[in-house]
């Protein structure tokens, strides 16, 4: 798998790499037990501040360690990663299991929060709970990004973006359409 | 544009279309009026029922209409309509303006909601509004997906991905890694 430099990147900025939708992995930590899941289901909401709503079931062995943590990280793999995307999709988590060491994934510490970024991604954005209040409901956490790690290149990631049923669309080219905005829509 | 030939399709399904994170144009209706928004900040929430979460702040004059009538259509736009979706995003809608004929989009009645469907569309999806509770605090509308109609060809569209400050990525190739996944996870 690559590695990629990172540098810091502004938080109210990460819809440059969430909002076109791209499956993420998910990073979490409790106690002594961290997790990786796969995650397709993710929206921008706000931009300060940065405000991300997530779907996460309680089927899910990651969703006891954030909602106890109130903590996680949203990584973005690149197509590269697809086969341990799936493989990480495939597995349940569970105590004990240590999934970094299991699909050669390399834990990094994070700066605000205590689940580990992924080293092999192109990003990782540090993400806060601030509402719990969906859960029951909607099986919804509520995130702040409280800091993003960026790869300084390339410029954009090629990413994978999941339609069920086993199907990926791979990310396209990138093209710029700003002299047709106007500059408060941008 | 194109048109297309379009069926009905399960929308329990629809998340092969959404979940990969295209802009979207939102089509309304309340009393005598329409209108159009795009959008980018959406996630599928559930299988069934087909539950869609988005985010559409006071300052549309869409979220009015969408309120109001707790109806909307959401309409897959493919890349040849790409600077139809930037001029939609860069006008504001207004009491009595008509963005069907201004923008050459052709409304089509729906088969269970107010708001037209866009003939121009690879796919439109009605849907209901289930839950205003979180437009307040959040801009967030739940929306539940009551009929989808999807293009019988191609497979899948040609879609864009806004990425912020004129930048789309535009939909790569499609590819089925079915055999690696186990069948509950797909």
């Amino acid at each position: 798998m690559k590695t990629y430099i990172k540098k810091d990147f502004p938080v109210d900025k990460v819809r440059r790499f969430l909002e076109p939708g791209p499956i993420v992995l998910v990073s979490s930590a409790y106690k002594d037990e961290t997790n990786i899941m796969a995650m397709g289901w993710h929206m921008v909401m706000e931009f300060e501040p940065s405000r991300l709503g997530c779907f996460i079931t309680a089927a899910n062995h990651s969703y006891e360690l954030i909602r106890k943590s109130r903590e996680m990280v949203i990584n973005i793999p690149t197509v590269d990663m697809i086969n341990t995307v799936i493989d990480i999709g495939n597995c349940h988590g569970g105590k004990g299991e240590d999934k970094f060491g299991k699909f050669g994934l390399t834990p990094v510490d994070a700066d605000n929060v205590s689940a580990p970024l992924i080293k092999e991604c192109y990003a990782s954005f540090e993400c806060r709970v601030v509402d719990t209040g969906l859960l029951r409901k909607y099986s919804m956490f509520v995130l702040e990004v409280v800091k993003a790690h960026v790869a300084t290149s390339p410029k954009y990631p090629a990413t994978m973006h999941y339609r069920g049923d086993g199907v990926f669309m791979l990310s396209g080219k990138n093209v710029s359409y700003k002299s047709r905005f106007k500059q408060q829509n941008l």
